[in-house]
This record gives C-alpha cells, sequence and structure tokens, in this order.
C-alpha cells in the first residue's frame, strides 16, 4: 500500500512542526505538502522556520526543503494531498478550513474554529469513534463530495477526560470541577515571555476554560437528528492556569458520579480500560491508555509526559474528596497526546473507517 | 517602652531566617535568643547557617555573632527572652514547645504539633483574634503561669481564607474545593531538589491537604466550653501541588454558599474588608488585607506575592463556577504572610491584648 | 529647589517602566512626560502598558494617567521636561535622539546609537564622570545651545567593568576574556520566550558580544583633541550567552595587568574603592559600589543584584588563573545598574557638574 | 556470544540509574549486580530507589527485584560479575574501588579517586584509546591478575576537549580559557535545592575547576616510563557555574594554537573528526562524535544535548577571540557523554581491546 499525501496547514508554528516531526517514517502517512502565512509563503520550510524550530531534532532532510505555499492558495484537491491536518490558529481555520474542505480536501484539525459545528465531530478515539459516522452528514449538508472536517478537543482536556470516560459508562460522571497546570509550549512559539514564567504563574488563558467544561459533553453526546448532541446531565468547571513547564498538562480534578464507586472500580476500571480493538490497532495508538500510578508522587509532568510515546494518560492521587466524591490527579503530553499525536491518531482513525 | 526580648527555636531554617529578616529594626520586639538543633549549638549563627542562608540580605551584624543554643537546654523563664517564636518542624515542635511554655515562656509557634490541642488558638489576626482568650484556659489546664503556645495556621491557607471569610460572616460559606499551587520555599531548604522542580509540578505534598482542608474549620470556630469547637457547617476538599516557583501559594478556589451573594457583593465585600481596629493598627497589619484585581491575569506571584510587605492576599479571576457558586484565584507570599510574618503579626496581636 | 521635569522617551517598554519605577519620590526628578510608539500614543500610561506592566509595584498613580505623546512630536524645549531618558531600542534612537537634542533637550540614553560618537560620552559615574565635560565640544560640533545627549554604556559590561577600573589605575589591566551569563530581562519585554529559557541557555545575543568588548576602552579612554580617544591598551575578549535568570547578569572574568597585583592588593583595591566625592553624594549613588564576597558561592543573581538597592558591583572567586593573572566573577543587576538606576545616576552627575 | 555480567557500584545514585537506563538491552552487557550504601543493601532495587528514581523510564522489571548488595562485600572474582561499573562519590570509591579490582573484577570507573594514579588511564575513546595499554603495568604494580582500574574524566571538560583535540594534533593546543554552565543533574539527587537554582546561577563547583584544568592534560599525554605522563605544554584555566538546566553542560572555550589554523581549518577539522575504527565501531560510539552547527544560537542544551543518544558533542559560534586565536561554544549530556554513555563507551573499548 502506498503512502497517502499529507498536507500540513500552518506548518511553520510550534504543532506544526511536531506534526513533521512525529509523522517521520508513519507507516501510512507521508508529508508532501506545507502552507503556511504570507510571511513563509514561498520560502523553503528550513529557511521559514529559521529561528524557531522547537523540536530536539532536526527538520527530516525531505521536508527541509520543501516548499511553503500561502495558506490562501487551496490547491486542487487530491492534486497535492490526500488530506490535511490543520494546525490553524483559530481565526485562521475559520477563514480556511473550509474552503480546503471546499476543494474535496479531507480536514483533519487542531483548531477550535469548527468544534461547535454540529456536523462537525470532535474526536478522541478512546472515547468516542463512532462520531466519525457524522461525516456524511456533514458532507451532505455542505455540498462536499470527499472533503469533510473533523476536530480534535483542546489539549487542555486530554489530561483528565479518557480517566472520567473509563468511569463513566459504569458510574456516570455528573459533577467535575477541575483545575489544569499547563505547560508553556500549548501557548505556541513564541507563546509566552520567559519574563511571565520563570518563577510565576499566570492564572488565566482566554478561552481555555470555556473548551475545558464544553467541549467534554460534546465528546460524551451522542448523534441523533442529524447531529451531534451534547451531554445535558454532565457539569464541569475548569480553573486553567499556565504554569513554568516546557510540556505535560496536569489536571486536579473532583468528580461526583451518580452512583459513587469503591476506590477499587475505579482503579479496576482504569487498568482494564482499552480502547476498541479498531482504535488499539492503529499505528500511534498507545499500548496502554491510561496508566494508573500508586505512588503518591505521581503523575509528574517530566516523569509522565512521554509514556507510551506521549499517547498515554497518567492518572494517580486517587482519594475521596470531601466535598464531591472522588479525587485525582491526570497528565497528557499537549503537544503529543494533547495536539499532533492526537491529530495523527485521528487521521488513522479515519482511515481504518475508510474516510480516507 | 523597651522592646520585648525575643528568641527563636530552629533559627537556622529558612522559616528562622526570614523571622530574624523581618525582625531587623521592629518596633517592639528584640531578637536575643536563638536556639536549633546539636548540629549548631554553640557555633555563632553566622558559622550555623554558613552556606544556607536564604534571605536577599546579609544576616544582621548583631544577629551574626550571636550563639546558637541548644535547642534542648530550655532557658530559665525571662532571664534571656519574654517569649520565642517556634519555625521548629512538626515532630521537634511536638517534643520541645510545651518545655518551653511550662518553663514559663510563651510560644508564638508556625509549628503543627499542636494546633488540633483544643485549648491552642490557631489565629489569624484579621479573622479570629479573639481566639486568643482561650490562653487562660490553657495555662489552667496545663498549670502554667504565663506560659501558653499559640499556632498559626499552614501557609497553604492563607491565599484563599481571608477572602473566604470576608464571605463568610454574611453570606455562609458551605462547600469549597481548592487547589493550590504552592511555591519551593514553602518546604524549607533544602526542601525540593532541583532535579525535581525544574520544568516540573509535583502532585503531592505530605500532610497538607489534611491541614488545607481542617484548619479552616477550627479558625472559623467559636470558643465554647473551654475549648474551642470547629465549624461544622463547613467542608472543604484540596489538591496541592508543588510547583516551580520561589515564593508565593496560588490557590482556585471553587466555593458554594448558604446564601448566593451577586459579584457585586463579593468585590464589595473584599473591597470594604479590614480587620478590627485593633489588628489594624499593630505595626505588621497589612494597609489592606484583600487586594481585589480586576485584571484577569492577577494574581501572579510574582507581581503579587510582596503586596502589602507580603501580608497582604491578592485575589481575583472572581467568576461564576459550573459546579459550586463562585470561582477564583487568591495569592499569598507564604513565607511572610504564611509563616514568619503571620507570626510576628499573632506575636503582635497577643502584645496588644496583653498576653504578651 | 523645586524638581526637574523629566522625559522618559520608550516609556512602555521594560527599561521605561522601571525608569517609572526607580524615579517614584525622586529628590530631583520628576516624570512628567511620556513618548512612545505610535501604537501607545494617545492612549493613557496605564492602558498603553496594559497586560505588559513587568514591576512589582502597581503603576504609581500620577503616572498612570499621563498620556502617552508620539515619539516623534518633539515638544518644544523646557515646554514640557527640562531633559528626557531615552529608553527606545537602537534604531529608534537613532532615529529621535538627536531631534530632541536639537530641540535643545538634553537626552540622557540608554541606548547604543550614539556610543561611537566621538563626542558622546559613555558614563560610568563611578569611573569617568570627566567624560560629561566632552559636551560644550559637542554642543559646539552640533550646533545646539542648551541640548545633548550623553549615553550609558551596554548593561553586559557592568558587571565587570567597576571591578576592573578599581585595579586598572594602579596595576594596567591589558587583556581579559569574560563569559557573560545574562538575565532575561536584559532582553526586554516579550524578549525571550518562556519555550527557550526553561531549562536552556542560548549561547548568542545579537551585538552584545562587540559592545562588551568595545564600550570599556572608550569608558577608560580620555578626551583629547575634542573628542573621547579609547583606551588601545586594553584588549577585551567576550562570551556573552542568555541564562533562565530575571535579573542579574553574571560575569566570569579572566585578566592580564601590566604589573601583576597579589590577591592582598586587589582586594583592599576593592575594598577601599570608592567613587568621587562628588559622585558618592549623589542620591542614588550606592553607598559601597563595590562589595566583595569572601564566600566562594557568591556572588549570586537571586542572593546579591538588589545590593545597594540594586546599585553595587558585587564580586567574589579571586584567584589567580592559570592563562592570565587573576580570575573573578562580578555580578551587577542589569535593569537597575545595568539600565535605568545607571541612567538616572548619569543624570544626578549631569545636575551635579550644571549640565542640567 | 553469551553477553558480559556487570555489576553497578554506586547503583542507586543519579549515575547509577542512568547506567541501568542506558544498559537495558545492550548488546555485550547484562546488569546483573548492585551495590550500594548500607542503607539501601538487602533491599530490591524498586525499594531501594524509591522516590529518587530520576529516569523517565520505569525501572527495568528485572532490575527492580534486584536485591541491592553492600558496597564493602565484594564478591568473589567472577562469580556474579564480569566486570563492574563505579559510579560511587570519590570518597567511596577511594575506599573500595582496589578492593574490588584486588578481588580481580575489573572496574570502569567515574569517580575521580584513582585519576592521578599514574598507572590508572583517564579514557575518552574518540581521543586516547590507546591509554589502555597501561592496564598491564597497572597490574604487575599492583599485583592483580584480571583485575584493574580504568577511570573516565570529569563531565564539564567533555563539552569542550573533543573538539579540541580534533585540532590539536594539527595546530597543538597552547592556551585555553573556558567557563562552563553545568547542569544541576551533575551534582546528583538531590543535589542543589530549588530554592538555590530557580532564577539563580551558582558561581562556584567544589573541586571541579582543578579536574577541568588537569584531566585534559593526562588524557592528552602519552605513555611512557610505565605511566601516563601529562602534556605538559597545554594551559587551561577553567571558570565553572552551576545554571538552572536539567541536563546539558555548555563551555565558552578561547583558545590559542602553536600554529594559528583558519576559520576553515577548524571546521574542516571538526567536520572531518572521526574516532579511530576500533572506536567508531563500537555499540555507543556516536555516528557523528562532533557536530559543528553554522547557526549563531547553537549549541543549547535542550535543543542538543540528546544528539546522536546524548554521546556527541556539538559546537557553534566558532569565531576569532580578541585576545587568544579562537573562540568557539561546547555542549554535552554530563549524564550521558559525561557521565554513564562515556563509561558504557569505555567499558566496549576494552572488550574491544580484549581487557573484558
Amino acid at each position: 500500500m502506498s503512502k497517502l499525501k499529507v498536507g500540513i496547514l500552518g506548518a511553520t508554528g510550534a504543532v506544526g512542526q511536531k506534526y513533521i516531526s512525529l509523522l517521520q517514517d508513519h507507516p501510512w502517512f507521508e508529508v508532501c505538502y506545507l502552507a503556511a502565512s504570507e510571511k513563509s509563503a514561498g520560502k523553503i520550510y528550513a529557511d521559514a522556520v529559521n529561528g524557531k524550530w522547537c523540536e530536539p531534532e532536526n527538520i527530516p532532510d525531505e521536508i527541509a526543503d520543501l516548499k511553503v505555499r500561502e495558506i490562501g492558495s487551496v490547491p486542487k484537491a487530491a492534486e497535492y494531498c490526500d488530506f490535511v491536518f490543520s494546525a490553524l490558529d483559530t481565526r485562521t481555520a475559520a477563514e480556511y478550513e473550509e474552503q480546503y474542505a471546499a476543494a474535496e480536501i479531507p480536514v483533519v484539525s487542531n483548531a477550535a474554529a469548527h468544534r461547535w459545528d454540529p456536523d462537525v465531530p470532535v474526536l478522541i478515539p478512546e472515547i468516542n469513534p463512532e462520531h466519525c459516522d457524522i461525516i456524511p452528514v456533514q458532507q451532505k449538508n455542505r455540498g462536499w463530495d470527499r472533503g469533510y472536517i473533523v476536530a480534535k478537543s483542546n489539549c487542555s482536556l486530554q489530561s483528565y477526560l479518557t480517566p472520567l470516560y473509563a468511569l463513566h459508562e459504569q458510574f456516570g460522571i455528573r459533577r467535575v470541577i477541575v483545575t489544569t497546570l499547563q505547560a508553556v509550549s500549548g501557548a505556541g512559539y513564541p507563546g509566552h515571555s520567559s519574563l511571565e514564567m520563570i518563577d510565576n504563574i499566570i492564572p488565566y488563558i482566554p478561552g481555555e476554560e470555556e473548551k475545558t467544561e464544553n467541549e467534554p459533553l460534546k465528546i460524551l453526546g451522542t448523534i441523533g437528528d442529524g447531529k451531534i448532541r451534547k451531554n445535558e446531565a454532565v457539569h464541569i468547571s475548569a480553573h486553567c492556569n499556565r504554569v513554568p513547564v516546557i510540556d505535560g498538562h496536569t489536571a486536579s480534578v473532583s468528580v461526583e458520579f451518580e452512583s459513587n464507586p469503591s476506590q477499587t472500580d475505579i482503579v479496576n476500571s482504569w487498568n482494564n480500560f482499552s480502547a476498541s480493538e479498531q482504535v488499539s490497532a492503529l499505528p500511534s495508538a498507545p499500548g496502554n491508555p491510561i496508566i494508573y500510578h500508586r505512588d503518591d508522587n505521581r503523575p509528574q509532568p517530566r516523569k509522565d509526559r512521554d509514556a507510551e510515546n506521549g499517547m498515554a494518560v497518567s492518572v494517580g492521587r486517587l482519594r475521596e474528596c470531601k466535598v464531591l466524591h472522588w479525587r485525582f490527579t491526570g497528565l497528557s503530553h499537549n503537544m503529543i497526546k494533547g495536539a499532533a499525536g492526537g491529530g495523527i491518531l485521528n487521521a488513522e482513525l479515519l482511515r481504518a473507517r475508510g474516510y480516507l
């Protein structure tokens, strides 16, 4: 089987770079097309990211010399790429993602622009792979044949939603209060000034709390009446903080269930959790999607963010909550699980289900 | 009026050092006596702290040459000092604080050892100055004439309890979920290794969550039947994290009230809050005990920890909670408000009320 | 005596902010005029710096409401201000400083734009106060009556030049190799991304090594033939690194003398060093301009940068060099001694010598 | 070929842990024996390092259950292990390494204890593999048959010595001034307190400058008269600083040659440098031992420390020195190239040369 040709929209930013890094030697996908803003357009990639390449490895040789295209000049479908990953910021995504989809190029997006379109799925393959099935509805709604948009969720919720979902089916989560301690890479490059982040915390990330609270309701929702209907039974309140950590978002979670499980119930649910067979077989799927730690000191960003190549969610510190039912700490790699790695897993799922 | 002679137990640790730094030029108190473990005993102070002095200013000259006494050789009352500050760790405090009190030397303690003795007040002068009045009961219980023990609360709750108290009287706080982001100075010196704290979070501080949850109930309690009875109507659940910040504990707080106030009610309560006249007149009392920020980005440790010489609590990010009633972020300087500065204010209060 | 009216060019940047912070309650100067780029012009100062105010204290009330002027609309001389501090970047300084001077407003500059004009003095008051006397020549050269430009040196050399100068007069410095470890505040706000500076070093600061090597030669030079002639006998080689420190530049220095002093000679020179009587009496002059530490662990940025209100240079680790003669470590606060504090001391010197 | 059985002395410390991590799946060596201090002896390894395991990956299963032996109970030769890596601190190494060698167990040491014994080689395989040939002399001197001690150099010099050596043969290095910016992992665990290292630099590392200056002279020396004679023609002066970086020592180097090369000469020497064929074929040898960067911003610890699995030295910023001849920045991973990885490469070399 020949590899699918992949484009990356927003290829020069931090998430775009992570896509390039993670897609090296991917068994199914091959990066062939790069698009970015006018500033970069026309340059070879190495020049376009000069001085702001953030990955520890060098730019892959075959990518370094690739010419960066202007985001606005949408290629004819399939001429250059079978589908694109969108690592665009929200505003640019809002402007261009539909243009690519209309050009019949599927868009696997990291951006928030279309997450609340009722016919666009927000996918976490371990949780809601069946939401892919809204795609034909979306195509019909919008008059597209081969093009469509799927989104991944915001990075902030990747650190706590999979462990909650593992409990949800059996015990029904009802109310959640979560405080996130989010890494600086989540703000992109340059993001926060070093003057703001050394020896400091910033207690506010614009728009982040709304996403952290609302997107899970859609992910835990169901398809009905030609749209994805959010789960109205779940209520989440989020405090989002930026902390001086390079990679890895940590979440302190308190949760109330419909039916209060025992500690053993919870640990068993986590230890026994696995994605569907289809998802578990995907090339980027973590062997163990939830890693439960008994040691009180874990999870920690520097020790646990790279578990399962950055695709696992680590949990620990499970104990009773004095106000709701249970408390725990969750952690995932915001740039892999929470960004490019999650996007790649979404594309692999789409391929497995015949949408690519 | 001549100054009171003050001793410091645990003088070589980080909190002991902060006491020495803050008591320079204090109008009422003068450091005359230093005690520490065997390792330091017999040395002059400058030698005893050699290589582990953490304060930015040099050791005051008059302290540098003071001989450090062995913690276990309790001086005869009033011969050397009118009272002592205890900056001992919990275990050492449990062993020695009563010996000093029994030698008729009042102990103004930072340690947790006696916080749950029902006849020992845990004082935050802005909140419960009247708890001092348990002291005569304590002295009678224990057969002490002039000696007694008063405690200050754990540093972790200083960042959120005063703002809650400002609302409590009028609206009745009922349920609180708080996540703390605590500075490394709170662990003392050496505390956490730099290998643990650069680019990392530790989601666990032994014993800290219990203190953060329980001590407020005593502070908000009342004197009755010869003891301090905790407030049974308040329920607090705490997640305590260690973060790579030098000084300043941040708290993300969700709270439910008996009577849900409006945003204006809350802001007014904070802006109008002041301690009692007696407390406000103390030399170390902050002019403004609660500083409310409208800017979404505040409070931040590096920008706000030094407000009012480190004795204020800064609050911000007031917004409705999706699960309880309201959310906000609180911050205070854990080494000043939350440690030595708080202890000094306690001693000033005791002096003003005639207990010193 | 009424205070001189002061303007600040580049008032919204990090150095401009530091000027505002340090000039609060200055006995001689009062900030009355603020200028910045078009983006800020027309706003009140509080709005213009909204979200990028870096100082720990709040904006002084009387400054917060001051309207920011456009840098290019130079006021008529003395109408609004008796002189200006320039905290402009080099390019903007090159464009505007002469316009202000030509409008007969003296410019006390932090910028590099005119440091190599032979009739512009680069002042470090402890070292070369007599270089002020080139001012009448400059005014004559350029046809200005009251206006002129004086510069301060780059922050990178403040950490090592005063201690070298203390030895220079007696022993003659000849060759110097210096490696600087420079704080992130030196790059201004936003400067370096937190992604670049947490757990990292950047071994390059554009233009910094040239300044670190060349400016000392002018400062150690002499006035002759109507210009400042650089000291040709001194040779400096600099390695400039950016390190994850908020404030305080550290310098590792190896030095060769014309006449090799003993260790005692050097320590005595440092301990006995003082500025001229005129300079020592200035309001911002450090009581002790060079603070020598015997402790091998010092100086350190966090412990020593604030010595003498950030106006001292701290030195330590004096030991023989295996290649040149002697080695030591120097440190100063790059935002105070090395930027706004140094500029204010320059203005005080100009006032004392009758140029303001 | 069956794998050699390897012991690790000082197995619970940071370097011991790194050995365990790097030796997983090693083609030639298999960890079978762990020794540490009394405190750990008798415990299984997982319990002995509980709470201080620093590596990002978990403890390998087969090691976790291995019982830790007391360092002082030296096993009979070859019963348990074919040779040992010593990750002991200097003092403990001085006490025990000879006992292991005398028990006919070769000791491949990271410690400084025997580096200055004239019959003990200090090996950097890219530089002086032929120094192995002193081993028979050492065995004869000390009456050992199979046992011997070889040392690796201090981590501080790994960042600059290989690039200097690449030039040395042709141009003769004569005088070097080097300032190191050393990572906190170099101090072991716990090493420096986070209170010392966040927002700070420590300008002193006890004993480090002497090692940085002297060990290269032995490494560049020659075997003669039954001992390794140091190179008397080279003079090095070092400034060693501790910086808030987790891994990766950076060095700012100025160097003078006997015969001053051109920039092209130097770049060519670096780009063409390779170890001997024998060394290049070793399993842990870097494909490219010296990686030269043209980009002024490189090398940087976070971007370059992992090059060639942490076994390369990265160099950049080559430019003329104003005092000596040339300047550059070097960088290597202090825990891999500079510690456990370097030790493993030494053992591989010994195996290739028939000493194991």
